[in-house]
């Protein structure tokens, strides 16, 4: 593989990227707004705070290589929102007013982690790339957003079963 | 929670990826056509042959709770499907005759890797819901599958590492 050809590949990705880090910040408000659980509202606020952040640092990625982050959905990331919107829909005419809302919450958790494990799938692909295109300013930008999302994945699993799961159980 | 919402939420997750599961079976025969290692052609060949056999569990789960696998696309899986097609018409409309292959094949397991990771997380969940909802017979067949999606992984981790990577740098 000639390194031009990569890189046109890690460019198209990281566009990609930035298109999925917005719809998430577009999305993760309506999720807030939904849990009940209020540790599970505040991990989705703060979440909300730090792909903002993440953005950003794509921001810096693109400035280092002098690309622009151009237009185009990424239909993975638009998919994944799809589908979380249709289970607070589901999950909604399910529960009734107060018995149940933990359903609510643990298909929320389920979503936010199938998110989590799309950008941890994501974020590892490009930070191969960097490495292997030895932009090492990218990469740690790139990495940090990596860690954080894995941090995010297992706080929800904590959040599964610390809090919904055992509420489940025992109601 | 009420262990009846559960259970509502259980299966229709199960649902999901019955169907999710169905789409990868129909989208891997041409995953593994683009691919040009033959080591990650193969890799294809054998997952698709692995997600028949974990359709086939995911039915004894059917069985086991005394309910259909209804219709219904799921929207996740479908994203994510799309999104790996379009990254092939995009690679093969980058790439030359011979020399860069390999872009593809570097798109391709990125475009894996975002669906086992998908499958990762739900397969998590349904192992947490099956768990909480004492099905340990239904626990034994999903944790299978979790267990084939980590390894696949793995196995995508390594291709890209050891295969498509270095014959990338050393072009």
């Amino acid at each position: 593989m000639q390194l031009e050809r990569l890189k046109d590949l890690y460019v198209d990705m990281l566009r990609n990227m930035n298109d999925s880090e917005q719809q998430l910040i577009d999305a993760l408000p309506e999720m807030a707004e939904n849990a009940s659980h209020n540790d599970l509202k505040q991990a989705f606020q703060h979440h909300h705070e730090e792909t903002k952040r993440q953005k950003e640092r794509l921001e810096k990625v693109f400035q280092n290589l002098g690309e622009k982050p151009s237009e185009g959905k990424c239909k993975g990331m638009q998919g994944l929102i799809d589908e979380g919107k249709s289970l607070i829909k589901e999950s909604k005419s399910m529960v009734g007013e107060d018995d149940s809302k933990a359903v609510l919450d643990a298909g929320l958790i389920t979503a936010a982690q199938r998110v989590e494990h799309f950008e941890i799938a994501s974020y590892g692909a490009l930070c191969t790339y960097a490495e292997m295109l030895d932009r090492n300013d990218d990469l740690k930008l790139l990495q940090e957003n990596l860690d954080e999302e894995k941090a995010t994945d297992s706080k929800l699993n904590d959040l599964a079963k610390k809090v919904v799961n055992p509420s489940a159980k025992a109601a």
